[in-house]
Parts: C-alpha cells; sequence; structure tokens
C-alpha cells in the first residue's frame, strides 16, 4: 500500500458543492442554514449533488436502536422514518455471496449458537489482529446462513429490540439492493446506501476479496456510476483505492482513534495512523482516490478527560478544504453513548440530552451523521437547518 | 337517553362487508387469510369498505408508545410507521376550539405546572364523578393553550420518550384535519382517523358541547360522509348518536369494564351498564345508532385471576351479527400491561411477548385494534393474514 496519488473526481465533486450551495437556499430560513449558504461553495466537499440535506442522517446499521440490526426491518423502519441514507456493512459468504453483518463473527448477532448442525462450526480465529471465537461467515454457505435468524446484539442495553429476535434473517446484499429499487420506484425518490466493506485484507487473503463482487452488484443495479445513490465507505483505503478503479461511486475512508493504523497498513508495513491520516498532508493523500471520510465523533470534537465534549478539532476544515465530506459515527441516544455532559439521570439505557449533542456535532459543520437512532436525528437535524 | 331505535346505516355496511370479502383475496394466502376469506360477508359487519385491511392497526394517541401522546410528532410517526387509523381524544378551550387530549386535565401531558402565569387556574373539579385538581383545557383560551409545550405522560415507564419533551405543543384538531389532507395527497392514499369525543355531557353542560364543532370541521375538510376515512367514536352513547344526525362517518361506541356506566347514563338515569350493553339486546341497540363497538381487550379475552388470558368471549360474533365493527382497546408491548402469561422477565417496563398477545387477540376475529406500538402491531396483524 502506497502513497502513490490517483486522480480523483475532483470535477464531480465540485459540480457538487456549487448545487449543493444552490440547493440550500430552499432548505429553511433559520440562522444556521443562513450560515450554511454563506459558506462559499469551494469552502468544502460535497458528496450529496444537490439531492440530500446538509447534515445528512444516516441510518447506522439501519435503525440499530430499535431493531436487530442489519435486518430488512430494521432497513425498512429507517426508510419508513426518513433516513437519507442506509448503511450497510457487507461480509462474504464460504461461496463468496456478500451478505449484511457488521462482523463476519456471527455469534452475538445470529442464533447460531442454538444450530446443533453447525456446533462443529465453531472456531477461534485472529481477525485483523484480534484473536475471536465464535461462528464466522466465511465458514457457511448462503444457503446455510439463511436458515439463521437475526437477534439483537446488545439485548442489556436494548430489551425492546429483542421483542425482534428471529424475526428476520440474515440479508444478502442483493436482496438490499432490490428492495431498494422497489421503494425507490413506490416512493418516486431514490434509496440512497452507505456501503462498507469489512475487514477486506482479512477476506483477500482468504480468496474472498469483496471489491469486485460489491462492484459487480453494483453496476447490475446500475449503482456504481458517481451520481449513482451510496457512497463506499471502509477502515481500510486500499479496499476505497480499489473500489475506486471498479466503480464510480464516492468513497469514504473510515477513521478510528488517532492511534489505530488501518489493517492494510499493517499488513504492508505503512507505519502511518490514523493521526497521520487526519493531518493536511494525510487528507490531501486520500483525497487522492477518495471523496470523504467517516471520523469518529471524537475526531471532531475530543472528550475531555471527565468524558464532556471538548473543543473541536479543524479536521471539518482542513477535510472540506480537500473538498472531503465528512460522515462521521456514532450518536447513539443512550446515557452510556453520550458525551458526560449530555447524560441525564443515572440509568446508563436511558436517554440522555441527545439534541444536545446533535447540536454541537452539526455546528462543526460536518456533512452528515452515522445514528442508531435516524429518527431523533433527522429531528435534530432539521431544527439545524431551521426547518424543524 | 332512552333506548328508541334510529335508523342505522345497515345498508352501506352491508356493501362494506362484501368489499371486505372481496378485498381480502388480495391481502394473502396464509392460513389465517384463508379463513378470513371462507367467512361469508354477512357474518360480520365490516366498516373498513376495502379500504383498511382486516385487522387493521388504530395508532393509539398517536405512537404514545415513542412520543409524548397527541403531539403531531407523535401523529407523524404513527403514518411514517404505516400505521392504518390514526387516533385523536377531542376537548375543547374555553373559547370553543377542539384540541387533541386524553383528558381536559393537563396537568401530567403538558408543562403548565411550569408557567407561573397560570398558577392561579389550577383548581379542583369534578369530572364524569372523579374529583380532580390540576389544570383544565376548558379553563384555557386556544391562544394561552398555545404557550403550553406537550411532555410524555408516564415517565417513569417510557423514559425513552421524555427526550421529546417540549418539542411539540397541543395541536388543534383542525391543524390534524390539515396536515392529514397534506399528507394524503403526498402519499397518495387517504389518512385515516379515528375521532373521540371526550367527556360529552360533561362539556355540554359547561356550554362546550363537542358535536356540533366537530361536525363543522369533518365537513369543511370533506370528512363527513359515510365513506370519508373516519371513524368517531365516544364512551357515551348519546355523543355517537348526536354526532349521527350531524355527519355519516360510521360511530363506534366504546365499552370499558363491564360494571362501568356510561357517564351519559349516569345523568340520564339509564341503569344499563356495559355488562348490559355487550348482551345481544345491547348490542342491537348500539346497532340503531352506531356502526361499531370499542371494547376493552378484556371484554373480548377476559382475564383469569392469575392475570393470563382466557377463553374469548361471544362479543365478536355477537357484534359482527348485529353488522358491527369490532374496535378494541388497548394493546402495549411493555410487561406492566400484557396479561400474565405473556410477560417476559422482571422489569415492568421490558417488552414481553407482545406478538403472542397480538396473535392470540387477533384470533378472536375483531376487525381493529388500538395500540401504543402500531409498528408491532403491523408486524402481527401483517403474520396474521399471511403476508408478513
Amino acid at each position: 500500500m502506497g502513497q502513490e496519488q490517483q486522480p480523483g473526481r475532483r470535477a464531480v465533486l465540485g459540480a457538487a458543492a456549487a448545487l449543493s450551495a444552490a440547493g440550500a437556499v430552499t432548505l429553511g430560513a433559520g440562522p444556521a442554514a443562513q450560515a450554511a449558504q454563506r459558506r462559499p461553495a469551494d469552502s468544502g466537499g460535497r458528496g450529496h449533488r444537490g439531492e440530500l440535506p446538509t447534515p445528512c442522517v444516516i441510518a447506522h446499521r439501519g435503525t440499530s436502536g430499535y431493531r436487530p440490526e442489519h435486518t430488512m426491518g430494521s432497513y425498512q423502519l429507517a426508510l419508513d422514518m426518513g433516513a437519507d441514507i442506509i448503511e450497510q456493512d457487507l461480509v462474504p459468504t464460504k461461496d463468496g455471496h456478500l451478505v449484511c453483518r457488521h462482523e463476519n463473527d456471527i455469534t452475538a448477532t445470529t442464533d447460531v449458537a442454538d444450530h446443533p448442525e453447525f456446533a462443529s462450526r465453531k472456531t477461534t480465529k485472529t481477525v485483523d489482529g484480534v484473536k475471536l471465537t465464535g461462528w464466522f461467515t466465511e465458514d457457511f454457505t448462503l444457503k446455510e446462513l439463511k436458515t439463521l435468524r437475526a437477534k439483537e446484539r446488545i439485548p442489556k442495553q436494548r430489551q425492546h429490540n429483542t421483542l425482534y429476535d428471529g424475526r428476520w434473517d440474515v440479508p444478502t446484499f442483493e436482496e438490499v439492493l432490490r428492495w431498494a429499487e422497489q421503494e425507490g420506484r413506490r416512493r418516486g425518490r431514490r434509496v440512497w446506501l452507505h456501503i462498507e466493506t469489512k475487514h477486506p485484507t482479512y477476506f483477500r487473503k482468504l480468496g474472498l476479496g469483496l471489491e469486485k463482487p460489491l462492484a459487480r452488484l453494483l453496476r447490475r443495479y446500475g449503482r456504481h456510476k458517481a451520481h449513482s445513490p451510496n457512497f463506499v465507505q471502509s477502515f481500510e483505503p486500499s479496499s476505497i483505492r480499489r473500489l475506486s478503479g471498479l466503480v464510480d461511486c464516492p468513497g469514504v475512508v473510515l477513521l478510528s482513534g488517532p492511534t489505530s493504523r488501518p489493517w492494510d497498513f499493517v499488513e504492508a508495513g505503512d507505519p502511518r495512523t490514523v493521526a497521520d491520516l487526519v493531518e493536511p498532508e494525510g487528507l490531501k493523500w486520500i483525497a487522492g482516490f477518495a471523496q470523504g471520510i467517516g471520523p469518529t465523533l471524537d475526531l471532531v470534537i475530543p472528550r475531555t478527560s471527565s468524558g464532556t465534549l471538548g473543543e473541536p478539532t479543524t479536521l471539518v476544515r482542513d477535510a472540506h478544504a480537500r473538498r472531503l465530506v465528512v460522515h462521521p459515527y456514532t450518536m447513539r441516544n443512550e446515557n452510556t453513548f453520550l458525551p458526560a455532559d449530555f447524560r441525564r439521570g443515572q440509568d446508563p439505557n436511558a436517554y440522555g440530552d441527545a439534541f444536545g449533542a446533535f447540536k454541537r456535532y452539526f455546528e462543526t459543520g460536518i456533512d452528515g451523521l452515522f445514528s442508531d437512532n435516524c429518527d431523533t436525528a433527522l429531528l435534530a437535524a432539521a431544527d439545524f437547518r431551521g426547518d424543524g
């Protein structure tokens, strides 16, 4: 994984920024919206090309605050609630089908442990340097995987979601594409997806590279173009670079904690960490093959030693200077996930002042936000734009 | 309040039943749907005239499981989630406007107690025989009431909903009618409402009769016809009878516990209780001026002494024999509200086996169901019809 540049698609994003600035006029007349309008078209990258509002709301794993994540029920509710974009995480099956799971380890999100016929598939693996014991998608054919039922990943925190345990199976990405097509027709609007390749280097070494099958599916459903309603995203920059050679969809490089290293960097001996990538030089490098970044919220506003929100970094400004959209992750309404100054009461699973936190994050100028609670996020975004 | 008969609109409902039986063919091919199709058109009354599925889901006070009840946010989410019908409860302001609240006592559902300018309005009243201390809509002009903000009624049970406290005001019924019109246009389908007159005799004695202003509004929005997308409902049969002289919308008589007496009966010296009204003779009387009943779920399936579901009564069959639709209330997902045999774990606010309970109730042949959790109810209804 070298650092050589390849041509980005800045021309497209330039047009996008202009469209965006024009489009903003119709979004509302509140102070925030006016500030957004004042920002010159060339001061920040935009990936939404006038169709998505700013900030846009990305339904994280669907409506994972209310449904077992990455199920058709989770995606459907997100769309019904009006989410601007719906996220899928992709992992492969043994026979190379792409399915929607946050991890290839499906121990926590399916009923696989209750299937005696799969007991012998339980195993210990090292995935991206982490030792895991459980069941893994790459050890199941699609037909086998389809006999499992999805369940809530964090039942203690989100007991209400367990009501839907066993209701839906593990969707293939192609099922999602078909559903998006149908729903788009039915609603007279395009259904936007934010599609992540998970552990791409790990799977490549198993002969299960994700990018080609993903590109093939996007092409089959006419979603491979620069103006198609999707983003592709990955924690491994090389996966985004690879995809940029296969499809024209805007790519988003995900960025974890500052000391972390993308796993493809580890494998390739690239010494850079996320702390390097968020520097202007790192962003310039990313802009050579990607159109956005997806940093943790803490990279946008670090938390203080007491867990409260500190002062915003220059990341949003620096990324916009490179015409990169900024889609941070993840806002969740529960106290346990909120910055300390937005918690309310003692119950970790109670909701804190999520609206206050959304506002602080939106004020940094981010282009969109991943949230487990897209309904709350949509209300907060409408407030921020002044059209709430 | 006498027992004399007046002409009902059975011809309309006869046509409705035929439409319904034909419509059912398209609803799915599961065993339940097939059973529904086998039921002859004249064996049960139907009020949905082919447009509503059977069973239909009535969003109780909007999405009161997820939002402060009777707010535009609560109604909007219900519609977004796909509720078949959305409920409004109506009480009057001092100046005769109809607003949406479950009670005229707004102490628990608004921030009125935080308004020093209204401190002197706090008072004690007897409403339908019950002594209440608090603030009451009939003591506020609409302009005054519009300075209040709605909040969650049961914050200890539904802490998550408190996130939205203060976000919405108390909607007028006319605002709801305008919203339904707009949303209907936008979605290309009619938005159904289930509209309740609250304490109609009490308000009539205050010179704030509900039926005429309600009829006037329904007329203004073209919703006064037999085929308009609304039901009107009341615990006081005389209110439904009165409405039947003003508009052609199907009326639903609500029925509380067996020993209770409608308040208009109490005032008029009519000795009958709900236990009398659910007898064939009582249903025959209701069918003289109404097109449906809205019994408590316990009148459909009584609970045993240990709180579990017992055997269904003959109420659904008897009501259908009188061509009355049956819309019982209220299904809620939380353990504390479920029959004992559908509770799971010890936490009263955790969700129990709501799907199991929905199924038991749907199996009685009811035409619709009020639920605080319309999303769960819709999934359960689709399961029951075999199109889940």
